[in-house]
């Protein structure tokens, strides 16, 4: 379970190397989620399983499992503590629709279009308590210091996004700060607590975390470029949803940087003033097309990729390195993107044909 | 530091003798309250202090710092604790507003209305994540296994009341199952770390859950009658907010149950269809004047304040007992409300003059 394809790799890099790797855990992580959301009051588990259910990649609580097993941890914590890395997600989910209004989440209905923000807000507590429970469950104190250090950090981080949103000026830096805390944040305590439970030394923690942080960098920035690249059908999110939700995201970032004082008026209309047609969305695209900022977001993406494969050397001698030989080639990858139908749609709609550097895209650290 | 007053006492029945015996600790909680809502982001200290310096009695926390000395604990771990227990309130709170779409709380502007529902939902996480990391702080295990119980009880609670809100037919059973969950298990909670903090024995720390419990239970019924006897400037809440907003508490319970077919009507009309007028709320009132539902609502209410005295009897053994002695007649009080301007007002609104069930309220266990 080490890490490094190498940028020529001919392993594909997909997600389902990892699925392999840690698929009996997984399917004791699903049981532990089905059964934490079940409560006497049934809105609860109808509210939490539409989005559980709702296929998403379950990268956070595989991570987690991963790195216990890299840690060479042999007790049965892991599972609950992946299980609790879930919820803290599902719960962020449940808030963040009702925060940005969004209607869509995964290709379906947001709950809050179902039940209301009044229970979006509700059981995202309640999934929020659940985690803290089982953590508490595992008895670790390390682990509960960095997942509960983590909940606070990214609620403030998506405080500090409500400043930021609808505000051109954000420079990249702002940007990154917002993402760090609100994505990265929760990548980086999902892979921290695996070692924390193993007892592992700190230096391998924090190599853990580094990994974590950086992936979860990089995640975030692939995600804003599909953001305007996707298709809604492929990837249960609708094309131009930060667009018509004011957010500034990296692709608007450099677009507004890179761009003239009319094109600068452009975003401040359609994104501080939240008047953006379908056309609007046509252009900015377009703008994006120009200034080749929906590439450099990718190619950002690939430095914090790089910086995560990097942050995983020193773990060469963790008991769990014996899985890499076991999974073949003795480099294994955590390759996050899938290079298939949803990421060539995506190349297409962008008129860029299905260049090297998206496909290296979906090589993280590649 | 015990809790009996006999109902002829004529100690009077004030939160102030509480107050008095807490005060130095609770010096430090609001020190650490202060800190820990410090943040980078400005709106963050600027929503949590909104609320939190809006002159809330800090219950919760005292119970937290008087159970604890109650138990003899000697550490510094209770300060964290207390502050911990007011930051899971305030994100309740902060949360519940946003459900409620409520605009006032005590007698200020609600957060949401100034810095609207989405602040109000992070701002409401970040709390939660830091009350967290306080508890972790504190490093006790049975601490954070009761508070982070307490956290997804609480939250259940509030969906399940989404259910009951505005159902008419809510019986008794399924109100106190609400409240229970609420409101009464955080004070529960509260109660129940102190000596679990102190490695007490079991029946110790279920002894002070119970009597936090019953408490919690008899102050959310006196709050609920107080909603419609209260005065909006002296107590911080609208009179009728409850039923405007469509609430079913036990005053209306208990009056659609003793009604006739047409009194029903009026309150289906009124909560469940949510048209209420001013006039309804004099109506609304009077029929439970008519049928006497505030004083049997204060008198459900003594009869948990009485159970919460009892369960402390096991606690004469404790080593805080000393505090009782050195407090004065040997026999201290919990006593919630106070009998000041503020429910003389309330009992004044009620046109029941000052009558002795109400004087008696404010002495819970009385």
């Amino acid at each position: 379970m080490a890490v490094i394809v190498p940028f020529e790799s001919r392993s594909p890099a997909t997600i389902d190397r990892l699925s392999e790797l840690v698929a009996a855990d997984m399917e004791r992580v699903n049981t532990t989620i089905l059964s934490r959301t079940g409560s006497q009051v049934a809105m609860i588990p109808e509210v939490a399983n539409h989005l559980i259910s709702s296929g998403g990649k379950r990268l956070r609580p595989m991570l987690t499992l991963a790195m216990a097993r890299l840690a060479g941890y042999a007790g049965a914590g892991h599972v609950k503590l992946a299980a609790a890395v879930e919820f803290m997600h599902t719960a962020t989910l449940l808030h963040d629709d009702v925060v940005d209004e969004s209607e869509m989440r995964r290709g379906k209905l947001a709950a809050r279009m179902l039940w209301g923000n009044e229970a979006s807000v509700l059981v995202g507590d309640f999934l929020l308590g659940q985690a803290f429970k089982m953590m508490v469950e595992v008895a670790s104190l390390r682990a509960l210091e960095i997942l509960s250090s983590a909940a606070a950090v990214i609620a403030e981080g998506e405080v500090m996004q409500l400043g930021a949103a609808k505000n051109t000026a954000t420079t990249e830096d702002d940007y990154l700060a917002v993402i760090r805390a609100k994505t990265a944040e929760l990548f980086a305590a999902a892979c921290e607590v695996g070692p924390a439970l193993a007892s592992r030394p700190k230096d391998e923690q924090n190599a853990c975390r580094s990994f974590g942080m950086n992936l979860g960098i990089a995640f975030q920035l692939v995600d804003d470029a599909l953001d305007y690249g996707g298709k809604a059908a492929k990837l249960g999110k609708n094309t131009g949803d930060d667009f018509r939700e004011g957010k500034i995201t990296l692709p608007v970032v450099l677009s507004f940087r890179r761009g003239s004082e009319s094109e600068r008026a452009f975003w401040r209309r359609t994104l501080e003033e939240g008047d953006a047609t379908d056309a609007d969305l046509e252009y900015a695209i377009s703008l994006m097309m120009k200034h080749r900022a929906l590439e450099d977001t990718i190619q950002r993406a690939r430095h914090y990729g790089a910086i995560a494969t990097d942050a995983l050397a020193v773990l060469r001698k963790l008991p769990g390195c014996r899985l890499a030989r076991m999974s073949g080639s003795g480099a294994t990858c955590f390759g996050l993107f899938d290079s298939s139908r949803a990421t060539a749609a995506a190349a297409r709609t962008l008129r860029v044909g299905y260049p090297a550097w998206w496909a290296r895209a979906t090589v993280l650290g590649g």
